[in-house]
C-alpha cells in the first residue's frame, strides 16, 4: 500500500514518541522534510532548528529484537536554496591550526535539480561560483533509540541518527535493529550534496520530496545499522572517536559475513584482510560514523 | 641519468644511515625490495624481519626545508609466493569481540603478475581460492626521521615510513619534507594488494622489482607527505588514534589548496566543506595513515 | 523544609519526566537508593536493573540557565550485601591483553557500616578475604539531559547522569546547569567504594540511605558540572574519548577560575600549568568522566 | 662504587650512543642536568635546546631482558631561575575555546631550594606573585629505546624517555626494560614544580643536581616503566591517545601483580577493581603518560 503523508509536527529526538502514521510492511510512503534549520520548500520556518524529523511511522508487527529494512525510492530537492557551513570545524584540524579558520557567514547554493548541480554563490572567496555535481541524501533518519531513550537529532548510535554519511541516496537499502513496537521511524536533515565527514558540520542543507518503502524481518537482532547498493554491501559504526566507529563497523561487518554469507570467522577476516574499504561518514557530530564497506563482485568470487 | 642498484644490506630504522648511492636530482633508480620478513625473490631470507629497506639513496643538494618528489615508475612483485595476516587485529574489533578471532598460520597467496591476479592458497576456509585483482604497491618507504631520530620501519610519521596505504601504486608522485642533507630516501614493504587500513597487519606481503626517479624542490617546506595521481591529490596524516591523523591530513590539505591553488582561507575551506574525500590508509601500525583527497577535476573548476 | 520522601517508582533515563515532588530551594530530602540491579534494602528487586533512579525533584522557580546546587550530606549503605565485577573491561586493557581476563561470577562483599569496611567475601581468589575502608558514593545522579533528550542511566554528559567518580561523597557539593524547568534531580547507583575508572564496570553496588539539599543560583550558565568539598573545586567532563573528557574538565575549570575567582585568562592559565590535578572518574561508561582539580590552598593563594 | 660524572656533550635521542661512562650494578652516580633549553646552572646555553640528556651510562652486564633498576636519591634545583610556558596547550582545550589562550612570554620563577618554595615572578597577571611548593623531579630520563631506534627526547614509549610525570621525585625507584647492551640510561628535563598533565608544556624548568643509583635484574623483561615509593607501587604507559596509555599501564599492573605479588588473574582483577588510582602523568608531549597505582598498604592486606 502507499500512502502520501504531510507532516504537520516534527520532532528533534529519535524516541518513543506517538506515531504520525501506521504502516504495514513493505508500504510505501511519499512525504516531505524540512530542512536542517527547520525551514521547507518555500523556505518558511515551521518548525525550530536542529535537524527536525518527519515522522515517526509505527510499522506494524514491528518488536525489539527485529530487523526494520528502509527502501529509499527518491531523495530530490524541492527548491534551489541550499546552504553549508564555511569553515572546517576546530576539532577536525590540527588544534595549533585552529586560529586560522576563516570567519565567514553561511555559504548559500543554488540547486539545480534539472541541471543536477549546485552552484556556490557566496560568500566571496577565491573558489568563485563553484558548480559541483547533486548527489542528495539523508544525514538523519532512523528509528526509537535503545533503552526507551530519546536521543538528540544532533547524534547517531544504534539506532541510526545524524549519520550524515553520502553514501545514504536514492537506490540504497538500509537496515536498522528494532528498540520499540513499531520500530518508529523518523527522517530528516537533507543534503543536496556532501563531502566525506561532514567537515564544515552541514552539507548543502536542503527541503526535500522523499519516498521509500518500510519492510520488516523478524527476529534478526543485528548491532549497527546496515546497507546496501548495487555495488556495496556496508555497515555503519557510530560513536566517537573514529577508532571506536571504525570497530563498531568491522564488528558488524564480521558477524553479517558469519551470519548471512556463509562464511566462518577465518574466511571472513580473509576476506577483509585485502578487500574491506572505509569511507568516513561523519567526523563533526557528537558521535562519528564510519563506515565499512565489501564490494558485491568480490562477495560474488566466494566459492565456500 | 639512471642508476641500477643492486642492495647488499638493509635498514629497519628511517634515520641518518650512510647512504649507499649518491644521485642527482631527476636521476632514475632500477633497484628490488625484500619482503617484510627479509625474503627475496628467491624466497630466500637475507636479512632479519621487519620491513627492511633499501637505502638510503643520497640526494645531491637536498637541505633540511626542501621537498623530495618521488615519482613511482614501477612496483612489481618479483616472484609468485606472498602471504598474509589471517586475522584482523585485536584493537580494530570491539573489545568483547576480541574473543571471537580466528588463530590461524600466515594465508598464503599466489601472485600471477601476468594474469594481474592474487589467489588464495590457504588455510583452509569456507572463503575457498579467492581470487582477487593486483594492485602492488609500496606499504613502507621515506626520508630520513626528523631531529637526528631514527625512526622505527614499524611506523610513520611526517617523513613517511610504514603508512601502508594501497594508493602508493604505480603512476604516483608522493612528496615528502626534507630533515636530513640528501633526504636519504628509502624503500621498502612491497605489498601485491591490500585492503583498506591493514587491518590483519599485513597486505599480501612480497618482494618487488622497483623503478622510481627523485627530485627536489628547493626551499619549499611541507608539513606532511602529499601525493598525487591522474585523479587526485592528497595527503598523508600519520598519527594515533584516527581523529589526529585525520586533523593532520586536513589541515595539511587546506595550506597545501591555499600555498599552491590560489585560494584563500574561505575558499579552500568551502572547497574542501563538499569536495573533501578520505581513505583509510593503515588503522594497524603505531601511527595511523588518513588521507585527505580532492580531485582534480574539482579543482579545474576552480573560478577564482 | 525537610522532606522525607519514600520512591514508589524508578527511572531509567534522565529527561522530562513527570516529577515526583515538589521542593523549595533550601529544601533538605531524606530518601533510597536501590542498587544498581535494582534491588533494596531488603536485597529485594522492586525494579529492573540498570542504574534505577529516585525522582526527579522538581525544584520550584528553577529554569534553563540556572545553575542547581546539591549539597550531598549522607550517602550511607542501608544493608550488608554488596556486589561487584570481577574482571576489569575488555576496552581497558591492551587489546593482546582481552583474551586473560578472568571469567568469574560477581564477587560479593560483607559492607559493616559501623567498622567501616567492606569485606570481598568471594569468589576465591589468592587475594583472599580482603577488607578495605567504606566511602560511600553516588554513581548515577544529575539533572533533566539538555534539548528534551532522555538520556539513559547508563552514560553521563553536561546533565551529570551516570559519571561514577568516587569523589561524590557525603560532604561534597555539585552543580549542575539546569535544562528543563524544575531543573528535575535524579539520583541512585550508590557504590560504598570505588577504585579510579570503575574499571570493572562497578563499584560495590549496593542500596543507600541519601539525605542532600537542593539550591539554586538563577542566572547562572554552565557548562559541565562542578564541584567542591573542604580541599578541592573541581569540574566532570564526560564524553568518550579520554581525551575529549579531559578537555571538557580543563576548559571549564578555566572558566570557572575566570567567572568566579577574579582572574585573568593568563592568571587561570597559569595557576592551572603548575597546580591542576586530574582524577580519572570512569573509564567505563560510554562516556568517560574526568575530573580536573584545583586545591582551596593553592586559590587561598592568589594575590591578585 | 661512587661516580662524580661532569658531562660534556648532551643528546636529544634516546638510541645506541656511544657511552659517556662503564659502571658497576650497584654503582651511585652524582651528575648535574641542564634545563630543557639547554641552560645551566649558570643560565648559559652550553647544548641546544630540546631536553637534552646527560650520558648515556653504560651498566655492566646489562642485556635485552634485563631491568634495570634506577634508585632516585636526589633530584635538586642548582639555580634560581625557573621558567615554563604561559598558556594550556591547544589540544588540552576544547576545540571552541582554543581562541581564548592567552599569548605571553614564557613565565619567570624565582626558585629557593632553602625555603622549598617556587614564586611566580612574571608576566603579570591577576595571579600576581604567586608562591607554590617546590617538588623537584625528573622530567625526562630512561633507556635507550626498542630495535636499535634512536627516539627523540620530545616523547616517550617503553624505554621511558620524556614521560614528565610529577612523581619522579628523589625517594622513588624506577624499573626500566633493557634493549641494549649496558642498558644505556640518560637522564634531563629537570623541573622544580609540575602540575598534573604538564598542560602548558613544562613545569618549572630548570638544571638540576642529580644523584642515583643504578641496578640490574637479569632475566626480568618487563612491558613498560615501573616504579615505587614509600606509598605506591605504580605503572606508566606511554602512547597516544590518553585511552591506549590507560590500557598499558593497566595491563601493566595486573601483569605485575600476578608475576611478584603471588595474585591469580581472578585476584589481580579484583584488587584493581576497588583499589586502582591513576595519576595523569603528562598530556602534552607526543605519547601522553598515564600512571595506575597500588597503595603498598592495600597490598599489605593481600592475605592469599
Amino acid at each position: 500500500m502507499h500512502h502520501d503523508f504531510n507532516p504537520v509536527h516534527y520532532h528533534r529526538t529519535l524516541g518513543p514518541h506517538d506515531p504520525v502514521l501506521h504502516i504495514q510492511p513493505g508500504d510505501s510512503i511519499a512525504t516531505t522534510t524540512v530542512d536542517a534549520r527547520g525551514f521547507d520548500m518555500h523556505r518558511e520556518q515551521i518548525t525550530p532548528r536542529g535537524n527536525p524529523q518527519t515522522g515517526p511511522f509505527f510499522v506494524d508487527g514491528a518488536e525489539p529484537g527485529d530487523m526494520l529494512v528502509l527502501q529509499i525510492d527518491k531523495v530530490e530537492p524541492n527548491r534551489r536554496y541550499g546552504f553549508c557551513g564555511s569553515a572546517v570545524a576546530a576539532h577536525i584540524l590540527e588544534p595549533d591550526h585552529v586560529g586560522e579558520r576563516p570567519e565567514a557567514p553561511l555559504a548559500e547554493w543554488d540547486v539545480d535539480v534539472e541541471q543536477g548541480t549546485a552552484t556556490l554563490l557566496g560568500p566571496a572567496s577565491k573558489l568563485g561560483n563553484l558548480t559541483i555535481p547533486l548527489s542528495p541524501m539523508l544525514g538523519c533518519f532512523g528509528v526509537a533509540a535503545r533503552g526507551g531513550q530519546a536521543i538528540s537529532t544532533a547524534t547517531s548510535a544504534e539506532h541510526g541518527g545524524n549519520m550524515d554519511y553520502r553514501g545514504f541516496v536514492a537506490g540504497t537499502t538500509v537496515y536498522f535493529p528494532v528498540f520499540e513496537p513499531g520500530a518508529l521511524f523518523f527522517l530528516g536533515d537533507g543534503h543536496a550534496a556532501q563531502g566525506d565527514g561532514e567537515i564544515v558540520g552541514s552539507g548543502i542543507e536542503i527541503s526535500m520530496d522523499v519516498e521509500f518503502r518500510l519492510d520488516l524481518v523478524k527476529d534478526k537482532p543485528i548491532g549497527w545499522p546496515r546497507g546496501e547498493n548495487d555495488e556495496w554491501i556496508f555497515t555503519a559504526g557510530n560513536a566517537r572517536p573514529l577508532d571506536q566507529a571504525t570497530q563498531h563497523a568491522t564488528s558488524e561487518m564480521i558477524r553479517w559475513l558469519e551470519q548471512d554469507y556463509g562464511l566462518d570467522p577465518l574466511g571472513a577476516h580473509l576476506l577483509m584482510a585485502q578487500c574491506v574499504r572505509y569511507d568516513l561518514g561523519n567526523f563533526f557530530d557528537p558521535a562519528y560514523t564510519m563506515i565499512c564497506k565489501i564490494s558485491k563482485e568480490v562477495l560474488s568470487g566466494i566459492s565456500g
